[in-house]
């Protein structure tokens, strides 16, 4: 019997879970899952002949190590930043490691050790990074193939809400990390390719300079640039593309209205606040605009004059919406401006249990073939089926959990620390994932 | 004989220590000046009989400790990260210290520490920090002492050019520190008191929200923010004033100008630039623009037209000038944008040798008296004599100068963690400053 290490019961590990329970009996599998909520793990395994749920501390050295050593693989979602902690552990007790987070520099130096111990390290096997790296790999590896000379590539990925649960003008809600999501774009200028140079775009004007595409079915979507495509040169082995970059899809209309937020300085989350027991939410807008005293109006008036709109614009119409107007003291005592917007989202943009995400991910690769130039479009949408079984679950956990298998099984038999570039990976788990309804629509023409 | 130890010889250290100098006959001083360049200590001292220069490295604790041992009291122009260890021998040893920095929240708990040891850390007494909180107590305490209720205080203060020495279209040159002229308003969101709440500034937007303030004689000046004015409400014993903001001044023009440079990206110290070697200013101007397919004409026209403005206006002119469309190659090898500018900056904005350095202090204080509604202004303008005997050495090392004098001889015999806020210092110090032609003209009229 193998035993599988499951770290982290959260909304992530839902899909991932159940399918090793699903094939445990299969495969002669026992599952353990350990979460620091206890709860949170006893319903994910649910009783499961072939499950076992468990308290997991991961600053808890001893358990951690003792957990570790009894197992064969781990499989993480822990947050990102304890799997080194795991990393080191899965060394020194000889034991393959699974995760979908970015691999960090630190993470990536154990590549020797784990290569010299007989042990994988697999990152960046969730959604994005995930899928997005191996369809995309399996694409340029096609292209490759016939020869193609690759001159653009873009990708882009979005969490978003399915459009029968779309009930708010911003075509928003949160399906993930959401402080994430208020903090997007604030790791430092982003950074991409731009025919063969680097470009650069300050988080001051980021939402502004998004990019729009349309999705056959599914509408108008925009997107903004990631933080630093310009690495992915070489993760992709593409290192002469001249035009490369990576994005974050939202719903039409959601970025001039975020660079609102943005331009008026609300998502700061370094600005102490003075005194937010006694502030409201029109409080802490008026304290953002210039405190002219020749201005006149209300409150939006002046704000839609600050960000140089009309008044009754969709972007004053978003604003309004959130509550930014209104004289409803500030929720939660926030420190920070970032937290002050961030209560006031959670509620207006809450998952109801009914409610279905949406997953959208966007492949476009310009290449030459023969003389001919064409365009290459590659769209994955998934939904989800309530807040409980979300698109965003399937996605990051069935990859994992494929990837699991096929370590245990030795169908994967490599070595080191990796993410999913290589086709003996890709392969398998992209057709895998085809019978749980996440594939691509592939297009292709002149351009 | 008093033991003086002046700590730091470099440009703000000329007139203390020759003020130092100066006195040391008439009040028996020896005077030791310790440098890290041996060489300017030298040339400050010039064979003074009562001084000598010492070779000093502040990281060298039993140099440092032995330096201070033998001294009466500390007079330091350090970068202000390593006045808390000399602050600490000074406790070990007994010795008194006077710094032109701010106080930090370290330095400030060793208040206790002196007190009990009968020793003063005077800090804050230079120019500004210095002579503006000096200056502006002496008018609020006047101003209490005519039961006036103070509503509105705005101070600011510039390092600049003069106008006989202003021949560039920024009307400025470096005067002080170059990389925090460049990184300024970079520490965060400002924050200043208006009517009664807290104000926000982003950088994003620091230099387009300056003021404009015309200085009889001198022309118009433009102040924006500092950091954090709401502190200073404390500081100047104004806890009910509505109204209270500090700022920095420059010519008029110069801030929409530099707004443009924080607008494009080029004032990024974050951001890593790629392959900085091939890059001329022109390209790094160009890697921060959209790379729109449809925008056309040159550089500085798609540039006038990203930021919004006229392709003749001043700002362009402003850009221009400095060489941020040239196909110059960037100078010294930058790794990031903001040293890029400042590489650039350091040749066309230098100090020549002949060029004189001007101090602009301009403090707004409204009040009311007996019903009726008035407003003070005090103006101080200090002009240099030429690169090496400059108004802001003079207006940084004369205060500190006299305060050293008058713990020496007991005229004061304040102990603890102090800033300059009391009468019995900024009496004496601002009367004695007259007699260096350091001065407030002052004009009082109705509202």
């Amino acid at each position: 019997m193998k035993n599988i290490l499951v770290l982290g019961a959260g909304k992530s590990a839902t899909d991932l879970i159940a399918y090793l329970l699903q094939y445990a009996p299969q495969y002669d599998w026992f599952v353990t899952v350990g979460d620091y909520d206890l709860q949170t793990a006893l319903v994910k395994v649910n009783n499961h002949p072939r499950g076992r749920a468990v308290f997991f501390d991961v600053h808890d050295a001893d358990a951690r190590a003792n957990y570790i050593f009894t197992a064969d693989i781990v499989a993480s979602v822990l947050p990102a930043a304890f799997h080194i902690l795991v990393a080191h552990d899965c060394l020194r007790f000889g034991k393959h490691l699974i995760t979908p987070s970015y691999v960090s520099a630190q993470e990536r130096a154990l590549d020797a050790d784990f290569k010299n111990a007989g042990l994988l390290f697999m990152g960046e096997i969730g959604l994005d990074p995930g899928i997005d790296h191996m369809s995309l790999m399996k694409m340029i590896h096609h292209l490759r193939s016939q020869n193609a000379q690759i001159t653009e590539v873009r990708s882009y990925c979005g969490a978003l809400i399915a459009p029968e649960s779309d009930n708010n003008p911003w075509h928003y809600k949160f399906t993930w990390a959401p402080m994430n999501v208020v903090l997007a774009g604030q790791g430092g200028t982003a950074q991409y390719l731009q025919n063969g140079s680097p470009r650069y775009i300050p988080y001051n004007r980021l939402f502004a300079r998004h990019e729009v595409y349309e999705v056959p079915g599914y509408g108008t979507f925009e997107a903004y640039a990631n933080r630093d495509s310009i690495p992915y040169r070489q993760t992709y082995q593409i290192e002469d593309v001249p035009t490369l970059l990576r994005g974050t899809l939202r719903k039409g209309g959601f970025c001039n209205a975020w660079q609102a937020l943005v331009t008026l300085g609300l998502t700061d989350n370094q600005l102490q606040l003075t005194n937010p027991a006694a502030l409201t939410y029109a409080g802490l807008t008026e304290a953002f605009l210039p405190a002219d005293s020749t201005a006149s109006g209300s409150l939006p008036e002046r704000t839609a004059n600050f960000l140089g709109i009309h008044p009754q614009s969709e972007i004053m119409y978003r604003l309004n919406w959130l509550g930014l107007f209104s004289d409803v003291p500030l929720k939660n005592n926030p420190q920070t401006p970032a937290q002050a917007l961030l209560h006031l989202l959670s509620e207006k943009w809450k998952l109801e249990p009914d409610d279905k995400d949406m997953i959208v991910m966007l492949h476009k690769v310009n290449y030459q073939l023969h003389g001919a130039h064409r365009a290459h479009t590659s769209v994955m949408v998934i939904t989800g089926a309530d807040a409980d079984n979300t698109a965003i679950a399937a996605t990051v956990g069935l990859p994992m959990a494929i990837m699991t298998k096929l370590a245990l099984t030795h169908a994967i038999q490599l070595t080191g620390v990796h993410i999913p570039v290589m086709p003996q990976v890709y392969e398998p788990i992209l057709t895998e994932l085809q019978n749980y309804g996440i594939h691509f629509t592939n297009t292709d023409e002149a351009l």
